[in-house]
């Protein structure tokens, strides 16, 4: 299934909605139809576990097409949020992850040539996620260095706490499409919230694909574009540490909870690594995809 | 005002509780007796702004040392929780703050001995709050060298994007006092976030004091002892960048919203600084304090 947060009105806070079929089903009024109980928000589906997900999917073969008249809209009537706009922790984000990336960024950046031994975490706070198509802010006072970074975002489902390798994929509630943009001038100490966290740094979506239509997430082609020339291309083949490696190994430490996002890394090809060294100012258009998920499409403006 | 977040009863969440000559008066309480609805909770008292405060205040004046029956109970007979025992965020912490321990964490550590020029952030999730009393945990399987950072913690009660440093201070709700746990082995290339951000890592409270009663907090001790030996005392004047300085500088990218917390670094006195190097382990009793707000006492125990 391919869920999304959606509002129709202006002033709506966003609904969980499906997409079938080039529409946008509303889950809590196909689920209020048939006498389901089911949510009107991404995070507390989520919460629910996998009998949520069994249960909507039994729900939306039964329609067999004939759906809730005021829930049944067509995608592009609607506005998309960030499938979850608001997140109840900052996005982890993975840095170093692809093999050829880490050598692009040793070359231009503060770090090293060494392939990490262990998964390099930094985070992105709520506040930083904007929905599909949401200007990205470009704050010329404080970086003159945005680059860009399309990622495959893995969206945790249940409590994971010290799980295995082997155990960790089950944890997982499905994928989706991210941009990790970063001010490549705003690291500190090495530090790089303040780089990737600014307010908009974050797009997200356009849907979460759930897990089970996604059963290997090393298989997955990502691309992103800016002005239309291509700058990324890669698979998530190439990732250093796997999904189930990241999960596995910040769940030793840290409690993941349903609704946490993994970042998982990007590959070659920003803006830091090339030579001369390029950046996003306001005017330019980012796209981007994790092929099989979703693309997204933003506008950098002056911040 | 000192207000805790406290329970009665194992099965309770948290309820709002104002600290009175050693009672814990219930808010909601309090406020429904004299007709004025107020929230249970920490982070809906705090998201209605100056003028729940005020309001609060009038009613225990008025109050006159008149409880509800139902809502006043010895300290002694509650359990605390941490004041904000679920961040909105991750909770932003910021190194390298206080001068002496920029050269003790340059001569142990990884980091520049230069002062930094910009203050350096990193964030602690909101599962790493522990309350009151509650055990710190000791991974021995990821960490031989957990350590202690006695720290002032900054809490937002008004939304903040690019505030004046002028500004700044009318931001603040209130003050609590932070232990910033910091296994130094499980930093991944510089990032901390895996280090400080652990399940346990950040004991917060006793309360908050509100800031009318701190109209400077650039002026307050704090110290912190391991089994009853002093390991850090010092003074918030010797902080690098101050709180004002802290809310200008996050909010120029990232906007600081109701109920986020700033824990406002550490300084000197830290083991990883010590010659030889010490640890926490397992049986050790933290013990620390910014005065004026309160205490924190806390185990290590093996996880």
């Amino acid at each position: 299934m391919r869920l999304v947060t959606y509002r129709v009105d202006v002033e709506a806070e966003g609904r969980l909605g499906v997409l079938v079929d080039g529409l946008v089903i509303d889950v809590a009024k196909l689920g209020a139809r048939a006498g389901v109980p089911l949510p009107s928000r991404m995070l507390d589906f989520i919460d629910l576990g996998p009998v949520a997900v069994a249960e909507l999917k039994l729900l939306l073969d039964e329609a067999k097409g004939r759906w809730p008249v005021d829930g049944a809209r067509p995608l592009a009537s609607v506005k998309l949020l960030a499938p979850i706009p608001r997140p109840r922790k900052n996005v982890f984000g993975i840095g170093l992850n692809y093999i050829d990336h880490v050598a692009e960024s040793a070359a231009a950046l503060d770090t090293s040539a060494d392939l990490p031994k262990k998964p390099v975490i930094f985070s992105k706070p709520p506040t930083s996620v904007i929905a599909p198509g949401e200007p990205i802010v470009h704050r010329a006072d404080i970086t003159q260095q945005l680059d860009w970074e399309i990622e495959l975002g893995a969206i945790i489902g249940t409590t994971a706490q010290r799980v295995s390798r082997e155990d960790a994929l089950k944890h997982v509630f499905g994928y989706t499409t991210l941009i990790d943009m970063s001010a490549r001038d705003c690291r500190r100490a090495g530090q790089w919230i303040y780089s990737k966290g600014q307010d908009s740094y974050c797009p997200m979506g356009p849907c979460i694909v759930t897990a089970d239509e996604i059963p290997d997430p090393q298989t997955l082609d990502l691309w992103l574009t800016v002005n239309g020339v291509e700058k990324q291309r890669n698979n998530t083949s190439h990732m250093l540490f796997k999904v189930d490696e990241l999960i596995a190994d910040i769940s030793q430490g840290i409690t993941l909870e349903p609704g946490d996002i993994i970042a998982t890394g990007t590959p070659e090809g920003v803006g830091a690594g090339r030579s001369p060294q390029e950046w996003v100012w306001p005017g330019d258009v980012i796209e981007g995809e994790v092929v099989g998920i979703g693309k997204l499409r933003h506008s950098i403006v002056a911040g």
